[in-house]
């Protein structure tokens, strides 16, 4: 609350968020990336969540029920996919701030992945979502690589205005709750999404 | 124990395959990605298992445990990732048949997924290990479509033969057990590999 400018305004801001208010972020990204594959736009999934098994019961053959698991850290980004023959890798963030996401909500091997698949030729980026506001932002792997360096000895977090001045406000969409292909094809492909 | 024809041969066929003999597929394929991954070659990784958890424990805070979970299936292929600017997608699978690979191994849906990423642009194949023989086939996604369309009213299985005919073997090596991409730049980048 203490790096909050604008408080005034937030009744104000909240209109503007869409019809996807109270939506789960990954609930949100998941319909978007079902709708591209449904309408074979982009084949894009989420990763599902790295699990150590310690113990199953085979008991019931036709349902081997784990028992005892463990979540482990993930050893890359969350999604990935292909996109008009470009390999596509990202990391999606919420954060409750209105004014900041903090670098301390992404693993330092995430960015490390994101650098990797990006000198491989990726297209690769984090996608954030300011809850409060309602506003989302693509921002690519080069200048999420930037403020994680930034933030080893200087600022611990990539304010709202950098999001803005450096990354892409991506709209919301009743079909397409994060339409961040649009991005994609405005400034990385240059071509009109069909 | 009942499906195991040839036993007598066992002794001698496992003489045929490598000093990776007994490791298991998974992590020859994993160690390769790593050898990859480690000398800049590639980036590609396994997914995690999909899980559905049901119940977790948060009395220890620092390590919740899952206390109750299942295995789902997957809706993708296993593994995926980057190389040279190319959208790599395969599922691997092992067989102790000596003769033929059985379609049932592979779901359904991962062939329609193999489908889908080639026709977005993706390099997407299968690559099939002949425990009992030692060796390594990769076959591309448009004959493991064909011998799945086949399967529906005719043979159930792709022969070693047909492996040998449309395939590529790939060659063990101890630091790369599974050195797929060698395959990927002789008959799909038409370049050396590094």
């Amino acid at each position: 609350m203490i790096n909050y400018p604008n408080k005034k305004k937030s009744n104000n801001v909240k209109l503007t968020s869409s019809a996807n208010r109270g939506m789960n972020f990954e609930t949100m990204i998941n319909q978007t990336n079902e709708f591209y594959l449904d309408n074979d736009i982009a084949v894009i999934y989420k990763k599902p969540i790295p699990i150590q098994i310690v113990s199953v019961d085979y008991r019931v053959r036709s349902a081997a029920r784990i028992t005892e698991a463990y979540y482990k850290l993930p050893s890359t980004t969350d999604y990935n996919g292909i996109y008009k023959g470009s390999y596509i890798d990202f990391e999606a963030k919420e954060t409750k701030s209105k004014t900041s996401f903090p670098m301390k909500n992404i693993h330092e091997h995430q960015i490390i992945h994101l650098n990797h698949v990006k000198k491989h030729g990726a297209i690769s980026f984090i996608i954030v979502y300011f809850v409060s506001l309602g506003r989302i932002f693509l921002l690519d792997s080069d200048y999420v690589n930037d403020f994680y360096k930034r933030s080893q000895d200087d600022r611990k977090s990539i304010s709202l205005e950098e999001f803005v001045e450096f990354g892409h406000e991506i709209k919301e969409g009743y079909r397409k709750p994060v339409d961040y292909l649009a991005i994609i094809d405005e400034y990385y492909l240059k071509t009109p999404q069909k």
